[in-house]
């Protein structure tokens, strides 16, 4: 009997989430079932977070303890032979039997993209928001760090968020932006609207020691505010100690988010 | 009446190809519906040349006459909110009325990416071969550069071919490597079975006056058997000196291959 931890990255754009639910559907049945394709077995994952509908990972974790003898160096391309190609393992170890993904998580890092400019860009729409004016990204940045620290993040939480305590530490928070080039390949951008502008992929990371019901999500919805100075970065602070959702920005679509990376 | 040339770019996952078949869900029809919804005209667009069913486009060229007296500057974003978020015009400026993207066009150049190593990437399988063991990417460069020059393409081109003549004139090929890092964002790797080999993302250029039917998917599949071994740089003289579909290697998937730029 072994507990075997994997770290797995997935598309999430065609499923309803992480967690199973009665409606099927979720990234935990299409792993299930492919772990019972391979081994025979009816196991329970657990991952160390849910992940919403249409939400994406690079380094999700999941557990489970199976009795299968497969080689630990065997399992990623086995079980990818069985998974949907958007869904694959990348790596695993085995971990002692009393560890859980969920409980034993240290730090958990998020990332939220945003693609700015007039023009979509088809080949990743499925993993970025599209904003097509312009963001003040220092203005971001600035209001960002506001974030850092402890605080009660109930203005920025579902208001069907059933947790008891709403306070979480934010480790460190960054904001990194790609330019979008014009001349790349020669195709010529030159009769757009905003002729200098062809726009930039903003990518705000975050890790804190746990994260509430569309926390990421608000937090990209608010800092976009400040981007478009429909709010200003003196205003977090105000908003965090206020303990409203009202306060905040809108919940950011589901798709530009991605959990990063877990931590133990 | 104008002449309209547009750079129009799309994942061709979805669609049965660039052009209009019986059976509908082309690239073609849904860029002529776009137009049909914005203008009310039904017009007939001519792109650069086709592409298969699957096969992506990050420059194709297309060309319609319209009465249409929406400004120039106007035309891109009106048009991208009336196509589906896989296809995108990303430019268009007016042309003399005689023009024709097809018989116009002086060079194409497309781009076919291999992904190598054990794991695929669930973020970009949609637009690359996935090739699980390592390839010899210096003799695939030695094996490409036999291909530039005029030649008779039809060991390189399908048999269903009804062209005339197979010759064409390859400008420029070359061949660009990135190699996928094991320790970005600390995702380890560390216990597939190639332990120090995480892949690499290869991408095979090549430009033209022209290109026949399959000719870039039967040079790519070619390359990846020169990068196994199996063929040797050599060979290419000799396959081509043959004018024989059968001594050339197979047809590589088509959601590899990007048109990637038209030059006039």
């Amino acid at each position: 009997m072994r507990n075997l931890r994997f770290i797995v990255t997935y598309d999430g754009t065609k499923y309803s989430g992480f967690q199973t639910q009665p409606e099927g559907n979720t990234i935990q049945d299409k792993i299930e079932e492919a772990i019972a394709k391979l081994t025979g077995e009816q196991v329970k994952i657990a991952g160390s977070g849910r992940t919403d509908a249409g939400v994406h990972a690079r380094g999700q974790v999941i557990n489970f303890i199976t009795e299968s003898r497969i080689p630990l160096n065997r399992w990623c391309v086995a079980l990818n032979s069985w998974l949907p190609k958007d869904i694959a393992t990348l790596s695993v170890e085995e971990v002692p039997l009393e560890f859980q993904s969920w409980k034993w998580a240290k730090r958990k890092t998020y990332c939220y993209t945003i693609r700015t400019g007039r023009l979509q860009d088809v080949f990743h729409y499925r993993y970025q928001m599209h904003h097509p004016t312009r963001l003040d990204v220092e203005a971001m940045k600035t209001a960002l760090a506001h974030f850092i620290g402890e605080h009660d993040f109930t203005s920025f939480c579902s208001v069907r968020s059933t947790k008891p305590s709403h306070v979480r530490t934010l480790y460190e928070a960054w904001i990194e932006v790609d330019g979008i080039l014009a001349d790349s390949s020669q195709v010529s951008y030159n009769v757009m609207n905003e002729q200098d502008y062809t726009g930039q992929v903003i990518r705000i990371y975050v890790t804190a020691n746990g994260f509430l019901y569309n926390m990421v999500r608000i937090i990209a919805g608010t800092l976009i505010r400040v981007g478009e100075d429909k709010f200003s970065s003196h205003d977090i602070p105000v908003i965090l100690a206020a303990k409203d959702r009202e306060m905040a920005g809108p919940t950011a679509e589901p798709h530009g988010l991605m959990l990063w990376r877990v931590e133990y």
